[in-house]
């Protein structure tokens, strides 16, 4: 590209009070494009501290850290709201390797990652036959072969969702459900495909969840070279016999905090506005997209507003919640003690689908009122936001909205490369860009201030 | 980020001819995001053949590759369209280091590439104090000092227009017209701090314009960590000594070729619609998103449509341009080309802004028919579009705008990214998303089936 000519920009369609607020909305633009501090806070995050599973050392770094600069950004308070977090490490380094093929020896290596809240196989390791199924069904038409053996899911990420959120929607029960259903059937451990197109071989870790019924087997997770070889070799010969190595293991349950911090509301003290994302990360790589960069927004968020000295009518929250990744625990306890305090949650906004730059909302609230605050798209389009949809929100916000019946708001960012390095080694710092993490920045600053001003049901 | 659920996505507001549409578009994005070639040809094109400036060795191999891919691909015809174009060769590695300040030896080394066009300094390089300025203004202001110094032009890039592209469009006047309007006063070198807002220090070559009535002088771009510590120790201290060699030149002009392919019209052959890129790159990186991406999305586009047995009314032309940027040559070739044959052209399709995630088309067209179309973005807003806006187009396909009238329409991705790379080091195959680059080819075919359909002025 040479050059481009670009027409500034007009907004002749916008009413009195649109102008006002279009002028308030482009001075947090300016304050955050100009004097941003998100994406240096996110590389101390994740560089300075880095991975932060609960319970680890990591995260009580980060949250002291969080702690500090909620403090520094401005907050009229910021504190610990302790909650008991799960503790599960992984323990050590995941080994695999195919150890023979038709019984003639082999020693290809497999780079995998043990599913989170496994169990580790032991120091012996499990070595046993592989039996490579496509999916559930697959599994059933093949449960008598299943005992004594290594089930290995090759549920493929489905290329043809345009939004890959919805293909990881679709293979992740593979993760999350795949080591019990096959322990029903008698096998000892569990390969997975990694959610993800990448092409590398990274693999892509994250929670299983055991069934309390069948035993709890070790499982791991395989990126996509090794994953197609492995499904080659199944398909060609009779007999491909692989072992590996786990250690992961729970110990007891901890303490953990979500580190919250507010602007006290000028009119309504006990109507809350509730941002957030989640401190925590998996232990394998900088939890940058996830969910760093939703951590870094939400405290530029609460930087600007006070920067420009912006006095809410409610009560803005900003939380860094504990335990996202294994657990929900923050999430649970920031709902919990809400209801407990009688707190009037006007709507919670969520951002954790990765820093990437911006395509809307998605919102779970009644449609009426969806339909009236589509109004205020006009005024995010500038910088992005293009669409309001019904139906999302996030895992750490979604306890408000059951226990409090709360309206919720996600943050959409453009998700095209978010399973190219979701729970995988390469999501750092540097998949992270500074103007596309700001713009998300900018548009969930402005919601609030929209939600502040006008609440859930704006005159039109 | 743990778990998401979407709702499936119904369109009921389409007409039923806009339902067959959806459908045939559906047909297209499955067809690409299952077996689209667009991301290995990249791989070939960046990694195999690399950077392919007009007049070298590389570009010949790239116009020959690109022959074999349109062939391969499916064209009912491929050939070469001869043109001259420019040829400029940097001639060796730039050097530059700051030597002295305040008369005191220094050993400072600055990143610098010289910008495309520009003269060498001549074995013995340029050696001089610099006057460092932040503006043409502030030239104007100190013009009496500018005799026989290097001038170092400090305009930074805008951080607060939205589209990073308006702020290139401003800043970019120094690197083509710096080095003339220092040479006016006397300079003798010019020093181009980089259009960019990257956090690293890669300079940003491209291409500078000299005026015929000022001396030629030598001009490098230094990248941002140079650029603020140069503009620092200027500010700072009187005397700042900067040497610096470069070795390009002009050898005669040569020849070069668009590269074009054609899917022939059914029912008005001499109807045409043109898509396409720029072949050429610079030098000093793979050319991956400039204009790579633009190349293999336009190739991409002509399989699909054979692929699926699509048969167009109009003859389609796929146009891989010899010389964007440096000369405009195969621009200027194809109008010059296209007006001999009195060709009719219905509209000019360009992706030359990156291989981005989308975002929308920009046209040259009048209001009335602008109007109309956008009808057609309920059709591609699955995939990303969601505007069609005024005033785009491409450098590639200006030309026949300003000799045949014709319409004009840019591809539009998301460019926050795209100057973190453009013209610089860093513009290689690893920047590019493979489902990123396949949603821009999508909606190019979608746009191009459209207006193949229905022409500029479709029914409501």
């Amino acid at each position: 590209m040479k050059k481009l000519l670009f027409a500034i920009v007009f907004f002749p369609f916008l009413s009195k009070s649109q102008n006002s607020d279009s002028i308030f909305i482009r001075r947090i633009a300016n304050e955050m494009l100009v004097n941003g501090k998100a994406y240096e806070n996110l590389r101390h995050l994740t560089k300075q501290i880095g991975g932060r599973l609960a319970g680890s050392p990591q995260m009580v770094k980060a949250e002291n850290w969080g702690l500090a600069i909620l403090k520094q950004s401005g907050a009229d308070t910021a504190y610990f709201q302790q909650c008991t977090v799960p503790h599960w490490v992984r323990g050590g380094v995941d080994k695999a390797v195919v150890t023979s093929i038709d019984d003639k020896k082999q020693k290809r290596t497999l780079d995998v990652l043990a599913l989170g809240n496994s169990i580790g196989s032991g120091q012996k390791g499990v070595t046993a036959d592989v039996v490579a199924v496509s999916s559930f069904d697959d599994l059933e038409n093949r449960k008598d072969e299943v005992k004594g053996k290594i089930v290995f899911y090759n549920y493929p990420f489905n290329p043809t969702y345009i939004v890959p959120a919805n293909a990881y929607g679709e293979s992740g029960v593979y993760r999350a459900n795949g080591p019990s259903r096959a322990a029903k059937y008698g096998a000892i451990g569990v390969i997975v495909r990694s959610m993800t197109e990448a092409t590398n071989n990274h693999p892509h870790t994250g929670a299983t969840r055991y069934t309390d019924s069948f035993p709890k087997i070790p499982a791991v997770a395989v990126g996509l070279e090794d994953a197609d070889y492995l499904w080659q070799v199944c398909r060609k010969h009779k007999k491909v016999q692989v072992s590996f190595t786990t250690n992961g293991k729970f110990l007891p349950d901890t303490i953990g905090h979500n580190v919250i911090a507010e602007i006290k509301g000028s009119e309504a003290t006990n109507d809350f506005i509730t941002v957030g994302g989640h401190l925590d990360s998996w232990d394998v790589n900088e939890g940058a997209h996830d969910d760093g960069t939703g951590i870094v927004q939400t405290i530029e968020v609460l930087r600007t507003l006070k920067m420009l000295g912006y006095k809410p009518k409610k009560t803005l929250r900003f939380v860094l919640f504990a335990n996202e990744e294994n657990g929900t625990r923050g999430g649970l306890k920031y709902a919990e003690e809400a209801k407990a305090k009688n707190e009037n949650h006007v709507l919670a906004i969520e951002s954790d689908e990765g820093g990437f730059t911006p395509r809307g909302f998605s919102f779970t609230i009644d449609n009426a009122r969806l339909e009236k605050i589509r109004a205020w798209i006009t005024l995010l389009m500038p910088y992005g936001v293009y669409e309001f949809t019904q139906g999302g929100g996030g895992t750490d916000i979604g306890p408000l909205n059951r226990t409090l019946k709360t309206p919720l708001a996600g943050f959409v960012p453009d998700n095209q490369r978010y399973f190219d390095l979701h729970h995988a080694r390469n999501d750092v710092f540097e998949a992270v860009n500074k103007r596309e993490l700001l713009l998300g920045a900018i548009n969930m600053a402005g919601l609030i201030y929209l939600v502040d001003k006008y609440g859930l049901d704006p005159n039109p």
